[in-house]
């Protein structure tokens, strides 16, 4: 055993994450939002220069109205209004209304001053010269937006922190704003390390095997809007693995090795990470399963983890740990999570003082309308195919010796 | 009215989004896979060629052993075994092992011929000479993995249609497959149309709105995993839309306009939609809340879609039908949808008949292990700001007047 040996809850870990400060500030194109599929987060609070949408705007093809000269209008005895004329799209009336007059607006037209309300075209028919039929009352301010309804002007409303989803994107398209200030993406730099590793594209002899882990690790800090590069797959030696990470970091904040993180004799990543100047092995070991041996270190801004070799367990703790950390670099503001919940299809069983994520294929519901079910794929932590069978994972807390069958549990999909 | 009204319900426009066949299938490297935020979709079954791992492989940092040479081992009462060395990683043991006999091995590492079970370092202690002490029994098979436990030759272990998540990735690259026959990635054309909408890099004037739907409807696209291009704002003019969605067409097979899809006189989407040759107007309106006016059309393997210009009903469209299309473009299986459930905070009224997609905020539970709430956001559906403030949709169906408060409802989640 190692006499570095630190172990940690995962809330230990959690709380480590959250001494990262958050990456700084970049200036990106609208345009370039709009096509990046994971949602950037906004550095700075985003106000309104102008009210939006900064002129009264019908929401109907209709008739802008006093809605007093309307008031009692029906089919039997509708009310009749001058019509002035047609409102242009895109441009301001050129005439202004008086009670006893209308005008044709259309949808998102600019309604003439004097007006407080649209009567829909449907509502409508001619009568003699320019007079017109209304056949229906409107409430004042009835099918239509007001000048600020949509933002005030000087009103706060993106905050730093926003995830840019396409909403946000449209909103700030409709306040002008084409060069946006977005968090930078963290940088992943994966590496891989064990003598038995071959890169997928070789043959393995007896004892070999093909790297899992650089393919899994990248896709999943990809699909969390980071950028990745791999570090290839580094041998079982001290110095290599050294000078490898030493590279890695200066491409990237956030640094995964795998393989290396048993408590044995092959320790060459603590060693590796105990070699560089300022390097906190913060854990070495957390109570959570699969993954117990994981290492965690932090030099700087840098973070620095240790898989476990095992291909589902360094994926669940990169999806556990890696995700987050992700999110906490990007400056995301901590969101209400969603969790869909199933009802358990069978008890597992757990380790008091660990916690452990535990892989469920996601079934449809038994009886129309019931819950969703979940059922536990059983398999050992080194087997890639227990990943792909399952859909998400569910949590057994430290407090807890295991779930029971027909418990409703929380899941934590997979994507 | 235009004569062309074809009011379609909800779900027929599902029915209809499953005319449309898959794309064709291209081959991606599996490293260019891992590097793409969004899954590609598996084009065809992925049989392993080989078992895996391949070899009979420790899960532990141990020694191999003959599992009855330990039973009943303990503290007091070890087995003394003669070790016969080390196996090194990456390699076939060089020896094999008889009776009495026990090697060192790796976490990873190939155990050798005739041991069946694996005995943690922690359990052992040297004894003299090349003698060891074992103290702890193992059950055959335990702490490794057999050697076709994660995958048996010509197993189909993905199918056409899987999702290639960062394990489906892992599972590849363990089988060697470094270039994988995908499904081509939809394209999204998006065309913006309206004499009052101007770019969002311009300063409008009194009557006139930045154009808000290209950037919400590419983003939305762009995160479902398509490829896409806007084709600008086009001016309310038959010809030019016309000509717009003919070159848009060459570029995608889903194409998008904004704007113009009301019943009144400002229908040139519908009468471009009609000139093409061979195009069938599908729906004429859609009996959804917010959305009504939308245009369905098809023509060959192109879908044609107006939507309304109204910011969130643009949006919401999208998010019901464009999402849906792009999977089943993208060949994407039918998974259990995974949807968060909520309590409802105030009751919404609805018109029977019709579906209604209503924007929610998520909330936090009232109390500790509570359920989460959703909150309605009320506004015009051409209000943008109504979708910055909410977290998802939930549904009202066709045959209800609405939903009460407290009445649990699924969340559809935006992203």
């Amino acid at each position: 055993m190692s006499h570095f040996l630190t172990l940690r809850s995962v809330d230990e870990v959690f709380d480590h994450i959250k001494t990262f400060a958050p990456l700084p500030s970049e200036p990106i194109s609208l345009d370039a939002l709009a096509l990046d599929p994971v949602p950037r987060v906004l550095a700075e609070d985003c106000a309104a220069k102008t009210d939006l949408p900064g002129f009264v705007r019908s929401t109907m093809d209709g008739f802008a109205v006093y809605a007093r000269d309307v008031f009692g209008a029906s089919e039997g005895q509708p009310a009749l209004l001058d019509c002035r004329g047609e409102c242009e799209m895109g441009a301001e009336p050129a005439f202004s209304l008086r009670p006893g007059q209308t005008a044709r607006v259309w949808t998102g037209g600019m309604i003439p001053e004097g007006a407080d309300a649209v009567v829909m075209l449907e509502y409508s028919r001619p009568a003699s010269g320019a007079m017109l039929e209304l056949t229906r009352p409107v409430a004042p301010g009835e099918n239509l937006i007001r000048k600020d309804e949509d933002a005030r002007k000087g009103q706060v409303l993106l905050p730093a922190g926003a995830r840019l989803r396409p909403q946000e994107l449209g909103l700030l398209a409709a306040l002008g704003e084409t060069t946006v200030p977005v968090r930078q993406r963290p940088r992943v730099a994966i590496i891989s390390s064990g003598d038995e590793i071959l890169p997928p594209s070789a043959t393995p002899r007896p004892g070999q095997v093909r790297d899992i882990n650089t393919h899994t690790l990248m896709s999943l800090a990809a699909s969390c809007g980071a950028e990745c590069r791999s570090f290839g797959i580094v041998p079982d030696n001290e110095d290599a693995l050294y000078t490898t990470v030493a590279e890695a970091m200066d491409y990237a904040r956030i640094v995964i090795l795998s393989g290396g993180s048993s408590a044995g004799q092959r320790d060459f990543t603590l060693h590796a990470l105990s070699r560089l100047e300022g390097c906190e092995i913060f854990a070495h070991g957390v109570a959570i399963s699969p993954g117990k041996p994981i290492i965690v270190a932090k030099k700087g801004e840098h973070s620095l983890w240790g898989m476990p070799g095992h291909a589902a367990s360094a994926l669940v703790c990169a999806i556990v740990f890696i995700k987050p950390l992700i999110e906490r670099l990007s400056g995301t503001r901590p969101a209400a999570p969603l969790r869909p919940a199933a009802v358990l299809t069978r008890p597992v069983s757990s380790a008091q003082g660990r916690r452990d994520y535990i892989r469920v294929a996601v079934l449809p519901p038994e009886t129309e309308g019931g819950p969703l079910r979940a059922h536990p794929v059983m398999g050992k932590s080194g087997l890639i195919t227990t990943l792909v069978e399952a859909d998400a994972l569910i949590v057994c807390h430290e407090s807890r010796e295991g779930l029971y069958a027909g418990q409703t549990v929380e899941l934590l999909p997979f994507s």
